[in-house]
């Protein structure tokens, strides 16, 4: 890939994104962050083989999926979106579907109102979607601002993501509600923001699982974290200890000083949301998982973090 | 590469940064831009065998190399460093010499003042390293703001990367001088502050070669540039040709209305700035070069650009 090829597929990008894509031209994007706001940034790699498989979705899918994990670190921040960068990696095999690929990305930008300031293009053995995104909060929402007493919380039905990633390994067609949770999950960019000015002050995305990701509240925070493993809203076909440990759901962990109003949220999004547990204090960080008053394992492994 | 052992190597690559990592531990980084200043933000990939190989660069130097890479975009607009995020996505066979990569990051950011304030890892086939600089400027260094009239410089002295490049491919170990310019190529942060203040109003940095930069400059500001090919400044053993076609060089091309006070510039940073032609009005974006008023090719292939 020579830099006219490089460049005619960059002039292909762009025209796909239209007016997705602004200020593009320079060696760097120049941006505003609104008077009285903090920068948030956060990078997300995708990498084929690792985090995608071409034979699973299409090009559109994985860029909007690649842009989505990105997108959702500035959820778990409650900041509005600034900008996205998008650098691409892309092996020769890969080229005529990346315009493809730019449109998955592009949308997802799209629905969250991130405009894509910036990019780089290289080639590479297996596409690797790397993307950058700027946002800004007055107060940026953080994993250590978790407090003995708070109520958890978590958004959506968990679960789906494992169910429809478990029945592609076994090369079967995965269920469309599972599917929908795999391939077209939603970065909850606007239901941090209801969420913050509602009383929510720590969150965290759900990338890993909810048991993992309680685990870096806890850590961060040093609290013990008690969940009702019986509340956690499972998707169907799920179970709580599946939707405990099912990754990339990209939805919002939130803990609260106050009672959330969960019907308004409801009405608001279209979208559940699940009080699961309580914050305590404690000697050491905890993640703590109880049905009918007995404590279970919801598939963390271990239930104390050092760090 | 489980979470674990993702999470052992984060650790070791936090512990050699040291204080130049800084407000790492949630999904994104919090950075607050001067008040008055604009946001400027670039992302730049570095791909083993397409930008660097294993066997000719130690793991430091193609950290180092890929920071300055980025850090160098931060430059040609003219911007002071905020912070920088790093996407490692590596081979288990990398695992071993990660930590040194971080170093050679960690020392390119240090030397510019750059906090490292975010990153993901990431498993691949091949090593990728995606990083994204933030920096603020005032008024931030365009492309496209070079006006007839204006004196082109650039600093530094070029053609070394692509002679060591060449020694290299050859079998050959390179000359210690061209060595120095391909693997530990300064960002000129600091120049660039000076040069923007003292008159200089379009910018960029030498990535691609020095005729085809001049080539971006002249397309994004709608001018001919007129370059003295007898005046590009050559290292030793190369040829206004080399010079004008080594890539890599990550020196600055600025153009200014007024004189640049160059015996001040040189005195202040230990290194050249050169006056190398004049921006002229014309129907068409071009680039001309003249060796004693004959036109000469200085390698771009053409002379004319249509966007």
């Amino acid at each position: 890939m020579g830099p006219g090829r490089e460049f005619d597929l960059v002039r292909a990008m762009l025209l796909r994104w239209g007016e997705a894509a602004q200020g593009l031209g320079d060696d760097g994007a120049i941006l505003d962050v609104p008077a009285g706001e903090r920068l948030v940034v956060s990078t997300d790699s995708s990498v084929e083989h690792v985090h995608f498989r071409r034979e699973w979705m299409s090009p559109a899918e994985i860029g909007y999926r690649a842009a989505t994990a990105a997108l959702s670190d500035l959820a778990a921040m409650a900041a509005r979106p600034l900008g996205m960068l998008v650098a691409i990696s892309t092996p020769v095999s890969w080229l005529d579907d990346i315009p493809g690929v730019a449109d998955g990305v592009g949308e997802a930008a799209s629905s969250q109102g991130c405009p894509i300031v910036g990019g780089d293009l290289s080639r590479s053995s297996e596409l690797v979607l790397a993307v950058t995104v700027l946002g800004s909060a007055i107060a940026p929402a953080r994993r250590s601002a978790v407090v003995a007493g708070d109520s958890i919380y978590v958004t959506g039905t968990l679960g789906g993501s494992a169910l429809a990633l478990e029945a592609l390994e076994r090369g079967e067609s995965p269920d469309p509600e599972h599917w929908m949770r795999f391939a077209h999950p939603p970065a909850r960019i606007r239901e941090a923001q209801w969420l913050a000015a509602n009383g929510a002050h720590a969150m965290i995305d759900i990338s890993d699982g909810l048991a993992s990701e309680l685990g870096h509240l806890a850590a961060a925070s040093g609290v013990e974290l008690r969940i009702d493993a019986g509340r956690i809203p499972v998707v169907r076909g799920s179970t709580a200890r599946g939707a405990a440990t099912s990754s990339e759901e990209y939805e919002l962990i939130v803990t609260s000083p106050v009672a959330l109003d969960v019907a308004a949220f409801e009405r608001e999004f279209g979208l559940r949301l699940t009080a699961i547990g309580r914050a305590h204090d404690a000697d050491r960080p905890a993640v703590l998982a109880f049905r009918d008053d007995v404590r279970v394992d919801l598939g963390l492994g271990h239930d104390h973090f050092t760090s």
